[in-house]
């Protein structure tokens, strides 16, 4: 079911119902994803997303779109190279580069790549088979 | 400002508005997040919330809880090692483990801890300080 090199595609949006559902979930209103001017003073185009927006499209991925329900995450690692700004369509990429079928685990790497084709994000994920 | 070895304390709860907000937004309705029967049945005591949830709280703590609000997250790794449960009160620990002035960056360590003094989460992250 997981094989070495497996490779998996989601696209995600990260649109203004996602942004303002994060900024009430989790209160974090700081300026460089809030204040347009700010965030524009500090060099970027605009609002920042949040990075941790993109650890939810994880989870959806992680929890959704795996050929089995029955995973559990062991961990997450997760480096931002590139600004997310508000509506960008994200491109999802992951590849499986470990299957531990004796501690029941699998390991994949993955990234988000933004229309202008940069890497705004990668890392890593290691996943567990729930028995 | 960020001192080697400066220490933060926060506390969060996964409400039920959190748990339910979480699963709007990012739409991961895994059974292992929404089936209480499921849940226990793979050896749980119950539907485990979100690992996402904690990177929402890590989030909010460094958009908001720092002593500059002029932030952006490098990179963030986390390890799960016990399950979150519904209303769960965490007590969340950080610690300064780099400073690094002449790239603007600064290293943290961090972890989560329940009622049961379980470690049910730890990692690190770096973030770099905005001129």
């Amino acid at each position: 079911m997981f094989n070495l090199n497996d490779k998996y595609e989601e696209n995600f949006v990260v649109t203004n119902e996602v942004y303002v559902g994060f900024v009430q979930l989790f209160k974090d209103k700081n300026p460089l994803h809030t204040n347009g001017q700010f965030a524009v003073d500090k060099g970027f185009k605009g609002k920042v997303m949040h990075g941790n927006i993109l650890n939810g499209f994880l989870s959806y991925f992680i929890g959704e779109c795996l050929p089995s329900k029955n995973v559990v995450i062991h961990s997450q690692y997760i480096q931002f190279n590139h600004a997310v700004y508000l509506n960008d369509e994200l491109q999802f990429n992951a590849t499986i580069i470990g299957v531990y079928p004796s501690v029941n685990a699998v390991e994949f790497k993955y990234d988000f790549t933004n229309k202008e084709v940069k890497k705004v994000a990668k890392g890593k994920f290691q996943i567990g088979l729930l028995q």
